[in-house]
């Protein structure tokens, strides 16, 4: 329908980043006393440092380090949730080249902890976005290490995933598809 | 006892500081399958990025900022675990500022979502190390800010908190006092 796609095309026109999003919704979320979830800082191996007299350290010299875990996690009803964040051009599936090896490593570590653990996934030409549960994210891995697809399909996505509204406050009301992960694990 | 000391001595001997310890532990955890519990990198604000050819970026001009929460989090059996380590070389109390304020206004929002809280306190002189629960944390640092004392006395902190013995595999073995906040919290 019009309406539906001029929605849409509202928030794309807004230029937020799904990342930019999620942290304006984890900022409602926690001033809200709803969930405590916070993205990690980018980790930085630090070589070299000045420190000037009468002003504030400053880093001279500095690495990009490959980061261990996912970028996002936190608590929310008690439940530990971890999940990464990811855009994509494609229209008709997602690829698995958008994630490490050591970030599903991580999530499969948290899972077997007991922890929640998922991706977000936006499909930036339709503006369109998905909380996918990390089991499915696992099963589409581990069968592309056996020789299948390198991607997941959109359809499979939708069938499999939780559509993410966009609203206002917060503008990505994930927790609201988390709600369904935990009724499902209980 | 001569022997107990002595066992301290030896630890103490190692010059390992009680944030290399944990991690350590953290890592005997993670690879035994136990809990995912990870430090978080070094929040830093990048100002200049050089992009030379043919090898890594390299960050030329880089701040340290503040870090919003503690130091630690993770999940433990389905459990949200968030801490901060501490070493004084008090000998008969804790200083409360080791602590920053927003570091105890976000171990009270997890608490609040539902998650276990608490700080990993270790007096570096005698080589002892507690848990303290952070509803132990919160009441002397509310007390504080109504006039009270400026510290947890460490008779307090045997008290409330659990005491970490040294050992290997892990160095601090402090997911054991967790147990003992989970069962609690049942
Ligand atoms: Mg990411
Ligand atoms: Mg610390």
């Amino acid at each position: 329908a019009p309406s539906h796609t001029g929605t849409r095309t509202n928030y794309g026109d807004r230029g937020m980043s799904l990342e930019a999003e999620l942290n304006e919704s984890n900022q409602y979320y926690l001033t809200n006393g709803i969930a405590v979830i916070h993205k990690k800082p980018t980790p930085v191996q630090i070589v070299k440092v000045d420190y000037p007299r009468r002003s504030a350290a400053t880093i001279k010299e500095a690495y990009f380090r490959h980061p261990s875990t996912t970028d996002y996690n936190g608590v929310y009803q008690g439940h530990y949730i971890d999940f990464d964040a990811k855009e994509t051009k494609n229209k008709v599936s997602f690829p698995l080249k958008n994630f490490h090896e050591h970030q599903v490593e991580h999530l499969r570590a948290c899972v077997q902890a007991g922890g929640i653990g998922f991706a977000i996934i936006r499909f930036t030409n339709e503006g369109d976005t998905f909380l996918l549960p990390a089991s499915v994210l696992f099963k589409f891995w581990d069968n592309q290490a056996n020789g299948g697809r390198k991607s997941i399909p959109r359809a499979d996505i939708e069938a499999s995933g939780y559509s993410i509204p966009f609203q206002l406050n917060p503008l990505v009301p994930y927790l609201s598809a988390v709600d369904s992960l935990i009724a499902k694990k209980k």
